[in-house]
């Protein structure tokens, strides 16, 4: 039944798996000849009881993820975590320090001084966030000497096209990281990070839940007066089940993790991620028309963002980009210019099509 | 296309309209032509953006909102509301005031306790949350003399089956109600209510969304130090999509506000429901086998709760009617006995199902 689909760029909600958005369509109103779809079965039905504890089970199996981490399933996006970080990981009002990557790290930063004292030991702002210095320059003395309740990143910069390519490495220190943007693009070693967490809606499926990986003795440290719903302890205690969850993101992200498993697992997704931007990213530096906007050595495979000579013809680009199929290439609206989100679901003929409307952009302008 | 579909009795997630889930699986792959799912299309796009004003517009049609009222789209579910109610209309620490009317009621006054002084003027656990007494009687003084913060209502309790046919009339109170499982079952007239909030996932569509409508200046009282993602203020000013909102189950929402529109708004929907309703009483007070669990001045509409003689002979017409194309009847795991959930999109012709098993279960017993 494949139906007619464009290549869909945009930085999230971005687009999926057409086989997974087909198994989805033909199951939608009749999951597994229930006679109703998944999305109006209990959420204390065995169906999304299966539904949650086998994405839950593939998680840990693509991430190499041991029983010393929860692995939950919540609701808000990046953008609650923020604040649900440091309300349960410094309830000791500890010096948390925080990298200033770009907007997303800078917002998270807003929210925690509002709980508790904060230190940010890198900022890129000086630069137009287009790079990151490596970790061995930060600054990560605390002002009374205090351990630092946490160190928080964001790994990879959805609007600046930037990402960590090494995380920092300070074994006595609880690494925090967002990676709403590139979660299960590539290996990495779970036990190296406190806590991870991403918004769905980029690289694991639909927007209207945020994946927490949490080392539970971390979780354990909240404080009596934080509310239920934003104490992680509550999850983990309920198995993402202490109300009702959404049901339905969550089935998507697993017929989206079934996928993944069906790749290879995520080192067969990272290379096929570094290789389209590997052919983004030399189309580029081949080029004369366009210029990538970050450091070599950080850029984004994820997000690839480049300039053309003027906004006019950036414009034109992206209206005759979308002319050909090619949507949602229009760079963010704080810093303008392209920006083609790769996730995992874009399939490498989609960046071939890019790459080639590119070069017959470039031969006739 | 139409396909094998039970008569689902589920309390939330419930049954949607069937010919609201035929057409989103129509266009699950390719909206409106686009070559993508809306799952797919970025929350900043037009088509996104056509979606969720239509949705609020419609909730504004069927309700009779004014501006002077907020229409949100938020995540959490009403669980999160517990804490986000106290946080941002008692920014001065007075007392709010609270009626227990069940469950859901009793783990709002625990959050609000977190938080600040909380009065509850009536209780309903006495007496197992088997009537609601009138308002009349409640003791609304607060200790100090001070004007209550708000009055805190759940207009229908779907554990218990009970449900307030009369709002508590304090004019100078702000009136707040958690209307989860029966907001758009009936026509209330908003302007005596200061908040109204409810989960979509009984009679609004999916889980993973909740619709907030609140009076623009009381969400103005909240203080500076609350995190920005709690603030209703926060949603308000950036039209719900300050971040990414989960666009999938408002499109879902869309979907079901035009079937309401297409039966004739909620005057129609509320006579569909009584309806419904009084089938179902009228088999359980005419039978010797079932007996109801609440008072009949406050039964609900939407959930119709009863008890055969013994638990047995419960598990025995549960499995019946699962076999008969009825499921989801369990009741609620801590108080047993059975439960129809019959929301807005529960057919007559399920209730009629239903109606008629129980007859020849009786007669068969």
């Amino acid at each position: 039944m494949t139906e007619h689909r464009v290549y869909n760029f945009y930085p999230g909600p971005a687009t999926l798996p057409t086989e997974v958005m087909e198994q989805a369509q033909k199951e939608f109103v009749n999951y597994q000849g229930l006679g109703m779809g998944i999305m109006e079965c209990s959420h204390r039905g065995k169906e999304f009881d299966q539904v949650l504890q086998t994405a839950e089970q593939n998680i840990r199996e693509l991430m190499g993820i041991s029983n010393d981490y929860a692995v939950l399933f919540l609701q808000g996006g990046a953008s609650l975590q923020f604040s649900m970080v440091p309300m349960n990981l410094n309830p000791d009002q500890d010096t948390a320090l925080y990298a200033d990557t770009g907007s997303w790290a800078e917002k998270a930063i807003k929210e925690a001084k509002l709980l508790g004292p904060t230190k940010t030991v890198f900022s890129g702002k000086g630069n137009n966030y287009t790079s990151i210095d490596d970790c061995e320059s930060w600054d990560m003395a605390t002002e009374n000497g205090e351990d630092p309740a946490y160190l928080y990143v964001c790994s990879n910069n959805t609007i600046f096209g930037t990402q960590f390519h090494r995380f920092p490495e300070f074994p006595k220190i609880p690494l925090v990281a967002d990676m709403s943007s590139d979660i299960m693009s590539r290996v990495i070693d779970i036990n190296r990070f406190g806590m991870v967490f991403a918004g769905a809606q980029k690289n694991l499926g639909p927007a209207g839940v945020t994946v927490v990986i949490i080392r539970k003795d971390l979780a354990m440290k909240v404080g009596d007066n934080v509310p239920t719903m934003l104490k992680y302890t509550t999850h983990i205690d309920k198995g993402s089940c202490f109300n009702t969850p959404p049901t339905f993101s969550i089935y998507m992200v697993g017929l989206v993790l079934e996928w993944i498993k069906r790749q290879g697992g995520l080192a067969q997704v990272e290379a096929a991620n570094a290789h389209k931007a590997a052919m983004l990213y030399s189309a580029i530096d081949n080029s004369d028309l366009y210029r990538g906007t970050v450091e070599e050595s950080c850029r984004s495979q994820m997000n690839v963002t480049f300039r053309l000579p003027n906004e006019d013809m950036e414009a034109e680009f992206i209206k005759q980009a979308t002319e050909n199929g090619m949507v949602g290439l229009k760079g963010h609206r704080s810093v303008g210019g392209i920006r083609a989100s790769i996730y995992n679901a874009m399939p490498v003929d989609g960046v071939k099509a890019l790459v080639e409307f590119m070069g017959e952009f470039e031969r006739k302008s």
